[in-house]
């Protein structure tokens, strides 16, 4: 089964965007980029930020897509709970808040994940998760849901079902509409959304579903006054697992059916310089993670990619022959460069920190970051992207043989080599200021 | 390839719904849901029913979308065709219409298969069948198409490509409005469907391309006075195989390439109650039909639940993570209520015997037996559905620590412990009046 | 991932449609079917008609979709570049363009591809692609997209990447509304693609990227005067591996991993009277390009089939269970009869040379070549794609029980065996005049 939407992608022009709505809550602050502007439309992509102030909660919910996210700062422990999965990981005296009501065998419950800065964690659609910050700083969350995946066979709208808590309707929240370059119309209120499913059930059939005091139920429907983040009463000593001995579990060989959701590891740190799958010498690193590194992306066929380009250096001219991405800005400054196939540039802008824009599968790219260099995080709608360059050692022009690119340009053979080769050996990532011009 | 469409899932409100056509044939009646109520359009649903009477056929016929057929009474023999399988199944003297005017070799046609009360029945997209009731009561059978399936390359317009017979043009079938709850007004016209193919061939091509006098070939166009379900003009003595064996062969291993289409197991009995999946004391039990049971399943990506909730049961409140269901009323009644993004109740009707309800992916339920219990049978867009259930054993509370509960509702821990627990060791099906408000 | 579309099949009639659109170039003619006419549209088809002067070369481009194309005339060379293949297929004396400007070393570049006549070559989705004329005759290559391929996350509008030349902006180019049966309007422009995708970049950073002259870069730039085939300065003697060599190394078995697109084969000769998949004496034969003849056609999930049919024999009427198809006539004269759910005809015409039809899935065809036979070639948008005969050994009439036909259809038993047996042996391809009419 699929699903479909009227989806369109006359995109004339691209420009980098801030988040067009803000949620604040009790402990943080949410906010969502539009998902109606063009470009995210196009991609099916509804991107979000959250943040979570130390000993608080983001509640839990569940999203009709799967969702990918970047932890961009701070540490804190996540729980993505998946229906059958084990309730052993942690127990007894692992647990214990305290107040000692509970008796000898402590508290059952799903494994949770330690997550800190550089983790992409990847939440399957459908599955219910939250997010603890145990740490002495806020915890920032960037993450990308994709609506045109198979695994949503509602339409391509954005919702986000709350278990817990939820916006009020009654004006409580605020929002602010951000005065940024983006100007367009759009349909689309996050008022829609973001509300405590529980308030639509009859409260007698749910406490008798739940078979618990019609008083409990009552808490559980509340969406009034905290929002999508509460304050916790006390530190919550929730303990995951030692981190190493954590990673050793997750990386164990694929072992046929017992490899399920609930086994499968479902984050992957793309931070650290030594583990750069991509790497130039004054050009910049790449840290991927698609699903050979972190196999459940297989499943939700997205894919992540951290870059880190130095002073001025540019990323190669190049398409994406699978799948639409979203480039986060983390730092620094960059120009990119986007041309559609009228040869039209629909998008030539300066991107700064925290802004985002997508680049369409087919569309070509150029970008130069600034004079302090340039880092960001990119969400892919494929779990095994591929890049065509044209530039640098692995390009198209590395591809074709001498007399092609010569006839095609009306050049010399020599010149035709120099277009094939005066990028060696880079690839992806080029140096600044090599230019003979 | 696939196929798209429009559509979209803006339901502000679901009923539940009985057919909104009926087609009177010379030898039963032919019910169709409307599949344009919005509904049914989201999910992408064309439920219909037919009533087929003794000694009837429903006559040969193709859709553009796979079909999943729940045998509601009766007992009979189908045929599903598929270019390419064999046709030795039976011959000589398993065969004789009683007239004699075949050899010694009698008729060879490939397998037809006894169907009876609580089958589901796996028809894919594009295959010819028919259906024939050589029982002593009406054959019922509940079906529905996945139109939004990727077997499906055109639009998502109900289609059915009549073999032999069709409704008229010209105003000879009647249909009834039916006066009920759903009010909507639906652009889709039955008769803008379900006629007789043949028609649009040149007839004397036609006696050409088979080989036969004109005579016949008039009689295959002919749609006019017989509708889609005819009286046989004396008992068809179909053999199949004596019910066993044949249940052996279709159980046979996989062996690789030879598991094909035409060796496949076509239907499942979801009826039996020793062989339920799940069952709960004075809650009730499910049967499943899905990719496990049933390997053709997985071709089709659709499934099937027949369930049996005990008087006042609750089924626990709860979400699909990976398909729309469409639910048919056999018996009793139910209280449903289904609650979308904004908590709004867009469903909290009472449901009864022969309507029919969409739950939507990601949409919560929660639905009460009447006083005297409730039978269904749903199908499903998705060959390994799965729910995730809020209350119970192997709920979403289950899986949360005590501590991001209490810290979520601002309850105490042994209030978030009774969330977790009360139910135990109940799961999807829950027994009655045990709350304690 | 996937992409979707407001797609609609509310074909009230197909006709066979010539090209609409027509741009000539310095090196030969690019003819373009409207992909907005409804038969295209609803199918997700666009079909063109490249026509290669000797000693000229369609310049490198790509396209958002899966291309499959069919070497019409002449004979060829093509490459198809993919990131991260090795470029040691060609180097040292194999090339040289004569003007011995490079070092002992030579050109290495991609596996380029000698095609000829009757040859069906698979272009996945974004991989950039060029084709030289080295032989005596003007190159013809009839290709179709498949805009509805999952493969593609855009819309369904059909986009032209050139990599060198493109058509002018500025009205140069020359194209002539056929005038021809199909008379409807479209929106679609074909000046709005085809362009040179590095006009859009600033002429500085791209020389910086490729580290060349600012000069090389105008000419990467030039767009205006020579199109989309150039005439080539002098022969290029590209050389290809030889014939009989190339195709054992393509043939040889899978062996896991290492099977890439890299090393598959892009190519299958469906010309060859020998290697018919299907024979019919005095009807005619057929031969197919599939996944299991061609394995890269499971990734683009396309496949072809080139037929000839005897003059007045017939393709026996029948329906696709699982692609839409577009026939193009290669010689001889067609009738084509196609028919609805409805049970109209929406084609009943002469096809002749040069035109193309759609054959939506499902949708009942019947057809008849004329007095001197017919030819065609035909695209499907699935790579495993299966028929429904009506008449003939195979068919669904001999997969009925007699008993099951004779009633359907009121006819004796005998009359019902005739439909079943009339046209054995024969099966897909039926011989003319053996009508008992």
């Amino acid at each position: 089964m699929q699903r479909r939407d009227a989806q369109q992608c006359r995109l004339r022009r691209i420009s980098a965007s801030k988040p067009s709505h803000r949620m604040r809550s009790q402990g943080g602050v949410t906010e969502i980029w539009d998902p109606a502007e063009d470009q995210f439309q196009c991609a099916g992509f509804a991107p979000m930020r959250d943040t979570i102030q130390t000993n608080s909660l983001s509640l839990p919910k569940f999203f009709p897509a799967p969702r990918l996210v970047y932890i961009e700062q701070g540490t804190g422990v996540m729980g993505i709970s998946y229906p059958g999965c084990p309730e052993t990981y942690h127990k007894d005296q692992q647990f214990s808040s305290g107040q000692g009501q509970r008796g000898m065998s402590g508290d059952q419950h799903q494994k949770v994940h330690r997550i800190l800065r550089g983790d992409v964690v990847a939440v399957p659609a459908g599955a219910a998760h939250w997010c603890y910050n145990d740490g002495n700083e806020e915890l920032i969350a960037v993450s990308v849901l994709d609506l045109n995946n198979n695994a949503n066979q509602l339409d391509q709208n954005l919702r986000g079902f709350m278990l817990a808590g939820g916006q009020s309707r009654h004006g409580q929240e605020r929002y602010e509409r951000s005065s940024q370059r983006y100007a367009g119309q759009s349909e689309w209120s996050h008022e829609e959304t973001f509300h405590n499913i529980f308030r639509g059930f009859d409260e007698e059939l749910m406490a008798e579903a739940f078979n618990v005091p019609r008083e409990t139920v009552k808490r559980m429907r509340q969406d009034s006054n905290r929002g999508l983040i509460v304050k916790c009463r006390e530190d919550m000593r929730i303990m995951s697992p030692d981190q190493e001995e954590q990673e050793e579990f997750e990386y164990s060989p694929r072992n046929g059916l017992e490899e399920t959701f609930c086994t499968m590891k479902i984050k992957h740190n793309i931070e650290l310089q030594r583990q750069a799958d991509v790497y130039t010498k004054q050009g910049g690193r790449i840290n991927i993670a698609n699903q050979q590194k972190l196999p459940i992306l297989q499943f939700l066929d997205m894919s992540a990619e951290r870059g880190h380009l130095m002073p001025n250096a540019l990323y190669t001219p190049h398409w994406s022959m699978t799948d639409n991405r979203v480039v986060y800005a983390l730092r620094g400054e960059l120009n990119a460069q986007i041309v559609d196939e009228r040869g039209n540039t629909i998008m030539n802008e300066r991107v700064r920190e925290g802004e985002m824009f997508v680049i369409p599968q087919f569309y070509a790219t150029l970008m130069r970051a600034g004079n302090d260099g340039f880092e960001w995080v990119s969400f892919k709608s494929s779990s095994q992207p591929m890049k065509n360059p044209m530039a640098g050692s692995i390009s198209v022009m590395r591809a074709m043989p001498i007399d092609v690119i010569s006839n095609a340009y009306q050049i010399s053979p020599s010149e035709a080599e120099q277009l094939k080769t005066n990028r060696d050996p880079q690839s992806m990532l080029l140096s600044p200021a090599r230019t003979s011009s």
